[in-house]
């Protein structure tokens, strides 16, 4: 549903309105390592992306909705506030203040509900319709994907040739759009990362269909995906060749070691590509390229979680 | 003592060796500010540019000597093992347990003493002549003052003209080497930050002659200088415009968005510009360019701090 023209057409959408965020190397990680930053992108992770490239293909001054308590929030309201879209962002009403205020700091309207008796997707339906608005949906959309991409495209441009690209997986959106292109630039293998709590791609991959699990408990609260989406699935099943899963705690460590030695901030979820290849759960062969996907966490939760 | 062309030369000699640090630029601090993260240098502080610089003059296989307990050592230590010479560190013997394992680990020697009973530029020459080595000063030396100016020159290539240029002052190698490039370059007006508590060359521009201070109580540890060095001032004297100061409480502000918006590590030190521009103490006209000059603070320190 996606081919490589589509992530190099999101490139032409992006260009000049994205980030290009640098390639990193460490000593300490190797030579053989390069790093794509992405928390240093516009809103603080990749979903910047996928989300402005989605909504330059509407209608200018169209209405957007979309649900979210994360990144893919703030990538929306920041893209529409770009485009002259208007977007209504619907957030669970005990969402982070700071999430919501910097939401509606993009200039976007936050509407919120009861994430344990509301049902959001249906929520959302309704509030598109009331406002003849069109759904941005998180991940499951090619051209969502299809922007997500160019963070491999970027990498692989920049870094030259890598034999393995290592990217977090949550609902798929940036491992269907970095498969993609990765692909076809001559990349070996494509390797996902899970937390272990929230296996779904592993367990899809293994019963090669979509496996739906419980939404997982883990400190990697943008990855709490319970399965595949529809469009995501048809291009990971395809061409990602492994999917692996790290602890909470190993999320930590790489966490602390960006702190440390990288001088990245780095939220969980973006961190599990780097767990992976520093636990050795990627085997250190050839060249390795690995997504940093975001670092939208609080200075405070941080210093808890690493105490 | 230094010209435009030192720092030109710099630029050679570290291209390709040092990192080439991306310029950052943040919708929440404005369109005008433009900032040089210098903790994604090697060795996580612009300290490397110089060291490298000052180093490579010297013959292959050559002994160097250096004192610092920050992150002159780990520059000394990473440029020698680059360049095939022998460092010798000489460090506190209270210095922090990581940043001697960072030192050693770049396969250098260290020395510590006592800091309180001690005179370590007394050990130092000392050592080096005993070592038949050469002395690298943490800043009062052409050399290294035109390798740490390499930082400015490519935050002007990369960002285009700037108005106003902000950089961290201790002993005055950073903005020596900066101003020197950048009023050659057209930049209108450097201004240097200190901390509060170590207003040096504040007092000396004020006396028009260096005045010497008690080492200053500030969480800034890398700008505890107590007076401008003999090269630096003769630079600095000429062509910085002002000196203004943050207070740490400022400093910690600023180390607190850095890691929110920014998504970006920054050590007391390093944030000193960030905050004088953020606190309107460094007044917004015109574009501004700021050095972020390090990032290395630990995990937990920066958990006490920000708390």
């Amino acid at each position: 549903m996606i081919g490589p023209e589509d992530i190099r057409a999101a490139a032409r959408v992006l260009d000049g309105v994205a980030h290009r965020t640098p390639v990193i190397t460490s000593r300490t990680l190797g030579d053989g390592v390069v790093l794509k930053p992405e928390n240093l992108q516009r809103g603080g992770a990749f979903k910047f992306r996928g989300a402005y490239n989605k909504i330059s293909s509407l209608p200018r001054g169209a209405r957007v909705v979309a649900f979210s308590s994360g990144n893919h929030a703030q990538a929306v309201a920041l893209a529409s506030s770009l485009l002259g879209a208007q977007a209504t962002i619907l957030m669970p009403e005990d969402a982070p203040e700071s999430k919501v205020a910097a939401t509606r700091g993009y200039g976007a309207e936050v509407i919120t509900y009861d994430r344990y008796t509301g049902d959001r997707e249906a929520i959302a339906a309704r509030l598109a319709e009331e406002l003849s608005a069109e759904i941005v949906p998180p991940y499951d959309d090619p051209l969502i994907a299809a922007g997500q991409g160019t963070a491999a495209l970027e990498l692989l441009e920049d870094a030259g040739a890598v034999d393995t690209l290592v990217v977090p997986v949550g609902g798929g959106g940036l491992i269907a759009g970095c498969a993609t292109i990765a692909k076809e630039l001559g990349v070996r293998r494509v390797v996902g990362v899970e937390p272990e709590a929230g296996d779904d791609w592993q367990q899809s991959l293994a019963a090669g269909e979509i496996v739906s699990i419980d939404v997982p408990r883990t400190i990697a609260d943008g990855l709490q995906t319970h399965a595949p989406g529809v469009v995501t699935w048809e291009v990971g099943s395809r061409l990602v060749d492994e999917i692996v899963t790290v602890t909470d705690e190993q999320i930590v460590d790489a966490m602390r070691f960006a702190f440390e030695r990288l001088k990245l901030v780095i939220e969980p979820s973006g961190a599990v590509g780097l767990a992976a290849v520093r636990e050795g759960i990627v085997p250190r062969e050839g060249r390795i390229g690995i997504v940093i996907s975001g670092g939208n966490v609080g200075a405070a939760r941080f210093a808890e979680l690493i105490a």
